[in-house]
């Protein structure tokens, strides 16, 4: 299947160690039962107008507490990777905000955190995307799905690692013919406005970072001074907490 | 009623400035109908066991992407206060992570991102509580109301200010009598656990960062590189937008 999901994307263009970046995500996303963001994508990288497989993202600012990135024209997924292994190896003393634009799709995002947390590092990070949820009112779409993961890590097993969506449905849920159109409203029902707001939120703070030409990603991450995730665990008595079906 | 709130505060051992501190949040909390964390609080203040009036926060760490701070005991309205002061005097060259412990109450977290934004700043802000929520699938409480408010500045008119908590209903809600505590629960109805998803990555990583033995509060503060807002207020054709009640 690996070699199967790999030869497909390096059909499209992609070269062998790029072509592995993207097998390793969709497959990674179909483990985690996020089918939307799983192997139906080669497929749709195919009736991307712009794929350019030899672009390559740059990191245009390097400094202890602070990234900038541009995807330069490649794929979202690879300018995510290579921010995620610039994190591995050069990881922050405190804090870092890593800010990218030209950074689109990045996928399914506790595929990123979770790698930094599996290292230490506690991350969070969103990410914009085309319009598809509506203003709880109604009307036209006005933000995309705009996920939000969280991934802390622990000293006595795997982190925690939340990976929310603000929508009742994912495009990617529609993509895969698990949800229809009409499922992409802000999740919460009569409650829903609070899922607009928190996804306005997230895409406007992408926005004013990352520039409004291109969709875009912000990512924190830090280095943590305390350990809480196992007395979490202790708490919650056994209950499945977030991520743990991707541990 | 300035003076009354004021005087109140006072009559509770405050100086005249941490007292007019206090009454100018509790009545921004009154305007923006967010009554759970309004004047009703004075009479809360009261009753806490470990009031200490004449504490003072203490800001530990100050470099331009990263800044520490302890309450020492304070109020955490007053942390923030200056927190938020702190901020504006002295504003990050590109982005800041402000990490507090022992700061506790932070009341209703878009009155300081709507300072920061209005000063032209974006602003994000998570802290954690008390445990009031359970699990989606039942149990003890497991997470506080964890709010997260986003504001991003404009250059033709009031900020955008998303202020969300992961409750149904607030504490302080019930404090005020208009929710039992059997709304105290994850908002979202069949999709609660994405909003305790939501409120345990937030309050992780704010145990993370400001560590396990008191409440914090994370601030992220950037200097925005666009100014987004302009064009979604024209996207959405008048609709009201997060924050809009209280600009």
């Amino acid at each position: 299947m690996n070699l199967t999901a790999q030869a497909r994307i390096e059909a499209l263009g992609f070269a062998p160690a790029d072509a592995a970046i993207l097998a390793a995500h969709f497959e990674d996303a179909e483990r985690q039962g996020r089918k939307g963001h799983g192997l139906a994508r080669i497929d749709w990288l195919a009736t991307l107008p712009d794929l350019d497989p030899a672009a390559r993202p740059e990191r245009t600012v390097a400094e202890d507490g602070y990234e900038r990135w541009d995807g330069r024209g490649a794929l979202g997924y690879l300018t995510m990777e290579q921010i995620v292994r610039a994190q591995l190896e050069s990881p922050p003393v405190r804090t870092r905000v890593v800010v990218a634009s030209d950074c689109f799709p990045t996928g399914h995002l506790g595929y990123w955190t979770r790698r930094l947390a599996d290292a230490g590092l506690a991350a969070v990070l969103t990410c914009t995307s085309p319009p598809r949820l509506p203003h709880p009112d109604g009307g036209e779409p006005q933000i995309g799905t705009t996920p939000l993961s969280i991934a802390i890590p622990s000293s006595d097993g795997p982190p925690i690692v939340s990976d929310v969506s603000m929508a009742k449905a994912t495009y990617g849920d529609v993509l895969a013919g698990r949800a229809t159109e009409a499922d992409l409203v802000p999740f919460g029902g009569t409650q829903a406005h609070k899922a607009f707001a928190l996804g306005l939120g997230l895409e406007l703070l992408v926005e004013a970072l990352a520039g409004t030409d291109s969709y875009g990603a912000v990512l924190l991450v830090a280095r943590p001074e305390a350990d809480p995730v196992p007395e979490r665990r202790r708490r919650a008595s056994g209950a499945r907490l977030p991520g743990d079906r991707g541990a």
